[in-house]
Formats: C-alpha cells, sequence, structure tokens
C-alpha cells in the first residue's frame, strides 16, 4: 500500500513524551496558583461565528485568522481568549456574579509567518476580573501578587515584575499638551531600551512629530525617572496638580505599590517602569510586563492591564476589568532553549516499573494494583522479552524503579526493588516498597518544571 | 455604536462557572486515573494537513470534516484522537519505547448535524498502548481495569464493562463457512438489545443474506450465550477445536478474565458479552464497551478495542495496540441531564471570601496572602459596596466560608469565620482559621464529581 508521508504542520508545537510532561507539569501549577487567587476555569469553543469574533478586529489581525465556510456558516478559530471572554460575559451577564474573575488555559491560532519560536497553533493562559459598571483599585494592586507566586511557583526566580499606569501617561502627555501626538511619542519611548536615549530624541524632534527641543527633553527627563520604586513615586510627585488625569494614575500607582507587600511581593521583584505603555486603544490604567533578569531579549513573558470596556461590541453594559496573559507554548520553547527545564522532574510515565519474571502473571499484577491503590504511578511489562532488554526499556523511560517479581520473590512474599538512579537493589515486602518509593518520590514529584542554570 | 449580538454556535458546549468546575473536577480525575496507570500526556495539533489526516478517511467521516485553506495549505481539523496518535507515533518512531503508553484528553471535531446532546466541538480522553510488531494479551486484559477505577474515581457505581474477542466472532462465522457474510450477519447481530431474536432471526433468513433456518439458529445459540463470566466462558469450549481463530480468541479471552481479579476489577462489573463487536474492519482482538446499568439507553460511555495496525497509512511498521476512549463532553452532558452531578462538590472559585470592613485594607490582603500561602482558595472582596450586597455576592458564587475583618477583629488580633452553610460564626485567629477551612473542605473538595441519584 502507498504510504503516507506522516509530517507534522510547521508552526505547530508537538513535544516528545519527556517534554510534554515538563509542558503539563508548568500547565498544572498555573491552573493551581490561578485557583489559589480566586479564579474560576472557563472554556469556550475553538471555533466562533465570524461575524462575533471579528466584530473588533481589523487590520494585522485580521489577516492572520484562520477563517473559513463549512456549509452555510462563515467561521473563524479564536486568536487569543480576550475576546471570546467579551463574547461570554456578554451573552451569560445575567447569570454571573460580578466582579466575575475566571481563568482560561486554551489554545489560539495566528496564521502568521512561519519563523523559529514563532506558533500559529499556540496556549494562552490568561486571568481577566471583570466588574459590572466599576472595578476596585485594589484588584490591579492584586495582579502583580499573581504573576509573582505563579512564576515562582514554577521555579523561576530572577524576573521583574514592571508596572506603570496609563493616566500617568496620558495625563502627562496632556501637561504638555501633546495628547494627539501621545500614541506616537509613546511607540518611539517605547524603543529607549533597544536604542538608547540619544535615538529617541532624533525620532522625537525629528519626523512628522518635530517635537521642540524643550519638549522632548521633558519626555527624555519624564522617562528617565528610575531607581527605586519608593524614589520614582517620589519623583513623579513633583508632576502633581498639573492635570487631574495624571493626579487620578499617580494616587492609583500608589495604592498599587503600597499594597506589594500586603500581598507578598518582596521590592526586588517589583518596578514601576515609567516607559511600558502596552496596547494603545485598549488599556487605560494600570499595565504590567513581566521580565526574565538574565534574558531580557526574550521581551514581556506575561502582560496586561487595566481596561475599561471589555465587551463595548457586544453590549452597551460597561464591563471594566484587569487581566494578564502568558504566552506558554512560547514561554515553554524559549525555556527549553535556554536550558531551564529542571531535569529533576520525572518526566517518565511512570514511577515504578513492574517486571514479572513468572509465567504466571498474577502475582505481578496485583503488586501493580496495590501500588496503584495507593497512588504510585505504575507500569506493568508484560512483552516475553529477554532480561536486557526489559532493562534498556526501564532507562529509556526514564522510570526511577523497578520492582522485580521471581519465583524466589514471590515464595518469600517480597520483590526486589532497583533504585534505577542509584542501582542499588533490595529485597522488599510491598509495603516497605510502596513506603520507600513514596518517601524518595514525593520530592521529585514536587519539584518545579524550571530550575535557573547556575551562573558563570 | 451598533452592537454585535453574542451568541455561541449550535453544538459548541460553553458552561458556565459551577457546571464547568464539575467539568474540570473530571478532566483532572481522568488524568490522574490514567497517569496512575503508566500512561504519558500527549497533545497533538488541532489542525493537521488534509492529506495527513485524511490518509484514511472517506465516507460518513470525510463529510464532517472541518476542511479549509489557508493560503496554500489544505488543512483539517482533527476528528478524532486515533489518526492523530498514528501520525505521531510514525513520525516520532524512532524517539519512542515501546509499548508506548500515552493518553489524551483534547477537543475533535464534527461538522453533525446539530442535534440535542449531539456535539461539533467535543472532547476525547483516549488511552492507548501501542506496541512495535507485538503487544502482549496482558495489555488487553488491564483495560477493564482501567476503566473500572477511572469511573470508580468519578463517582459513578453502577456500570459494567461489556468485553468481547474480535478472533470469536470470526472464528465462530468461520466455523459456519460464513466468513464472507460476517460483517452483514454482526450488523445484524448487533441489533439484538434493540430488537430481540425473532426479529434478528427474521433479518438473518431474510433479505439478501438468505440463512438457512439452521444457520440463523446456531448464531442465535451462540449469541444467547449469557450468564456468569465462567458460564459464558464454559458455553463457548464446546466449540474449541473447531477453528483455529476462535480457539485463539477464546484463549485470549480466558486470559482477561483469569487476571481481572488481579488487576480488581470487581465480577460484577465486568461482563463477557458476546454480542459486542465493535467498528469492523479496525478491530481484531478484544473489544471493550461500557454502560451504565440504570441507563442502557445512553449506549456504551466508553469503548475501544485491540487492533493490529494502528499507523498502516503512514509506515510499513507493524503498530499493534489496545486503546479506549471516553467521549467526555456528551458524557457531561448526559450526566448532568441525569442529576449525576455531585452537588456536594464545592464548584466556587474560592473555598474562602475576605470581606475587608475598614478602609486600609492591609489587615485584609495580608490575611488573603496568608490563607494562599497554605493552599487556601482565597477571594478577596474590596469593591466599595453595602454589606447586604456583599453577602449576597458570597452567596451566589457560594463560597463555604467568608471572613470578615472590622476595626474590632483588628484589634484582637482575630477575624470573624462565617460558615454560609450553617451560618455559624466565630471569632478566630488566622491560624485557627486557616485550620477550620482546610479540615472542613478536604471532604467536600475530594468529593467525587459523580453522585448517583437514590433509587426511588
Amino acid at each position: 500500500m502507498a504510504k503516507q508521508k506522516p509530517r507534522t504542520l510547521s508552526g505547530f508545537m508537538e513535544l516528545l513524551p519527556a517534554p510534554q510532561a515538563q509542558f503539563e507539569r508548568m500547565a498544572e501549577l498555573l491552573r493551581q496558583s490561578y485557583a489559589r487567587y480566586g479564579f474560576t476555569p472557563l472554556d469556550t469553543p475553538v471555533i466562533e461565528a465570524s461575524e462575533v469574533l471579528l466584530a473588533k478586529a481589523g487590520g494585522e489581525t485580521e489577516k492572520q485568522i484562520y477563517r473559513f465556510n463549512k456549509g452555510d456558516s462563515d467561521l473563524s478559530l479564536r486568536f487569543d481568549l480576550t475576546v471570546p471572554l467579551a463574547k461570554y460575559v456578554a451573552l451569560h451577564y445575567a447569570e454571573l456574579s460580578f466582579p466575575f474573575r475566571r481563568f482560561q488555559i486554551g489554545k489560539v491560532y495566528r496564521g502568521e509567518r512561519a519563523q523559529r519560536g514563532r506558533f500559529r497553533e499556540f496556549y494562552q493562559a490568561d486571568i481577566d476580573v471583570i466588574g459590572d459598571g466599576k472595578l476596585d483599585i485594589v484588584n490591579e494592586a492584586e495582579i502583580p501578587a499573581i504573576i509573582y507566586h505563579t512564576f515562582t511557583a514554577l521555579g523561576l526566580r530572577r524576573f521583574q515584575v514592571h508596572v506603570n499606569n496609563r493616566k500617568v501617561l496620558s495625563g502627562f502627555y496632556a501637561m504638555l499638551g501633546l495628547t494627539d501626538q501621545s500614541g506616537d511619542i509613546m511607540r518611539i519611548v517605547d524603543k529607549l531600551p533597544k536604542i538608547g536615549p540619544d535615538k529617541v530624541r532624533e525620532l522625537l524632534t525629528g519626523g512628522e512629530l518635530a517635537l521642540p527641543e524643550e519638549q522632548a527633553g521633558e519626555i527624555l527627563t519624564f522617562i528617565s525617572i528610575t531607581g527605586s520604586n519608593q524614589n520614582v513615586l517620589d519623583s513623579l510627585e513633583c508632576y502633581r496638580g498639573r492635570h487631574e488625569l495624571f493626579d487620578q494614575g499617580l494616587d492609583e500607582l500608589n495604592t498599587v505599590v503600597k499594597y506589594l507587600g500586603a500581598f507578598g511581593v518582596p521590592e526586588e521583584h517589583f518596578a514601576v517602569d515609567l516607559t511600558i505603555a502596552r496596547g494603545l486603544d485598549y488599556y487605560t490604567g494600570t499595565v504590567y510586563e513581566t521580565f526574565m533578569l538574565d534574558h531580557p531579549e526574550i521581551g514581556s513573558i506575561c502582560s496586561g492591564g487595566r481596561y475599561d470596556n471589555l465587551a463595548e461590541y457586544y453590549t452597551d453594559k460597561q464591563l471594566p476589568g484587569v487581566g494578564i496573559s502568558i504566552g506558554l507554548t512560547r514561554l515553554f520553547y524559549v525555556l527549553e532553549e535556554q536550558g531551564y527545564l529542571n531535569d529533576a522532574l520525572i518526566t517518565a510515565p511512570a514511577d515504578v516499573l513492574v517486571l514479572p519474571m513468572t509465567d504466571d502473571l498474577s502475582p505481578a499484577i496485583s503488586l501493580a494494583t496495590r501500588l496503584r491503590e495507593v497512588g504510585v504511578r505504575t507500569q506493568l511489562y508484560t512483552e516475553p522479552k529477554k532480561f536486557k532488554q526489559k532493562m534498556s526499556y526501564a532507562d529509556k523511560l526514564g522510570v526511577p524503579y523497578i520492582l522485580l517479581l521471581g519465583e524466589d520473590e514471590i515464595k518469600q512474599g517480597k520483590a526486589s526493588l532497583k533504585d534505577m538512579r542509584t542501582g542499588e537493589q533490595e529485597l522488599l515486602s510491598a509495603d516497605q516498597a510502596v513506603e520507600k518509593i513514596l518517601r524518595t518520590l514525593e520530592a521529585s514529584r514536587n519539584a518545579p518544571p524550571i530550575r535557573e542554570p547556575e551562573k558563570a
């Protein structure tokens, strides 16, 4: 028979079992962390009616959409989890309680140009808090805590949450009479870390903007405000009283910083950063980006912010919210590339492989059943292969333990437990074996999926 | 602004938060159960190249496919998890260890005619064991144990795994010289539970088949073999020696039944059932169906079997396997319809809602942080609403506890813990509150998602 060559589409991540186990562990820890903060899990369809999904979209986004007809229906695959959330909240408004806190971890689709590290199908892991009409600022203060605890749970240490407030930015540009140009200015200012202040000044005073040197100077002074969070806030106080929106944003920023400690965020994991702007049309208050200190080139690994109108394309209700998103597939790709995956995490499909050495398999099966009943992930190997091949299979899987069961062991009511990492072998009762396996595996089972490489 | 009416496509399940929490709990328990048996989690793309995905498909299946072009690519959404597994194993053959045991829980797509309880996007939860060239019969004996333990973990009690062997069936029809007609005969026999033996006899002796009365009688006698598993096996022994394939199938069936006890499957949850046939072209050995005893009309809730050639459309390697699949979305729908969802399971997004009664929120935030650190799912409610509205919010969410924190409580270093189910309120230290919440919630946290209704 002619064979079809098997292949997986480019831009679609398909992992081998060991890295997949790492990925699953990350997703599991994200679910746990989000649930810890009182978010409810949600799941929405991957396919939506195009008219619904694209009510807002346009330009670049629309080009990337997977859109097609099935029968009479014009359908599209979701390209993020925010638009489906907006639809969900508008559609089920009457049945939800607000503030509505949901998390969703799901695949989204963008037909991007294929290139290394870019994915057309990828997981996003989002949380959002949606208010009905209003939403208290404390929700914005809580987000850095969620980011901090989530990445810490994953095993990441050297990262920092950067926070700004769009009202502070907009208020500042309003002071200078540059409200109309603020979008263009922020796009230039956004490049500061990459191109440096001189080049930024050049772009501000040149081209279509053509700002006077003095205004460019004020902008550069403003975005150069750095130092400890308190230093930045103190410096911003000097601008107070000149514009209402600025003052409001500064109050919000003060509130966010004030509650950090109570939320358990260590100072070194947080920075007020006036260069952060995020999406220009959508966010209206606090905005967040998260950087790996040793890999700033990767960009933000968790971003989001406060918005005023989640579902304006679907409903007249004002639904303000605050949310963040982790691009999980890309993050995983980057962590693997950089050697950040913790190889102390057991990625084998089982904790123990039971190897029967007798024709009647009943004793081996009973042993496996007992192990499974107490929570040990157990695989039974019954293929009629040579002992060496069985051991080689155990080796390849990476199981931490094997349990050998031959006539001698069965007569004694015992089994031989071999630690595959040390090579040690002991004759133990089933109870003793269970106890040893559970005790020694607890640490590696709970190991975080990320381990930062030792610094050179 | 003109609004786009929000809607979700028909045939796409989108749950409210409480049932979604139930669904998530089911999926979590499936993952745990499958992992307990040594299966590794796998994830493959939802989109595949059409030429790859449809290498085997044809007829009814192909009509249901979501197929479309993006750029120059002819793409299709997966319609099951078996074809992607075949592709995966063929593609990554050199990097896998066999037997390869994987589970996958993922969405699949079929453009079926929309009707109540039929879904176009639905989750399948599959396990498969794939051998390289050969696969031992014990793998087939293990499957009923996995089904039994999985449904038991979910909370289902009144169900039974029905098992047959295709070799027994094919061998029997070969004995009668009816090999060529066996497909048609099995399709008729399959209707036995619905139409009864007289109608089956009529179909066998009439129409194109037109079997002699004697052969129809032999078939009816054969498929009427019932009773305890041992009775059925004993009756089958009477046919031994007449056809090699039959004898082989009977040996396999004996092996499967022999090891049931060691695998921990109680006799009453298992039945050898000669009327089970499954897919006619694909399965070659043991086949499985699983029925809810009080709802036979629902049909099988977990089916599968042994096959000889997983990936014949992709590779010359012979890859036999055995697998089962649960249609999770449909199962969930049915369970909800029948009132089988356990309302003792907490579906609120949080175990406790912290309600600050002071302007400075630091003490309440610190309390929430402490609760979260020890694993209590905690939500902080900071909206400036009236007390009554706050309580109504807690009620609607269904949180089991609220913690009130006013000036008095703060002065005493305590908080008022209110049990929302009993209405009782106590003034407790943070430690006491944590202890009480964790202790009382353990049972409802570990509650199974399914609870069978009391029999009338």
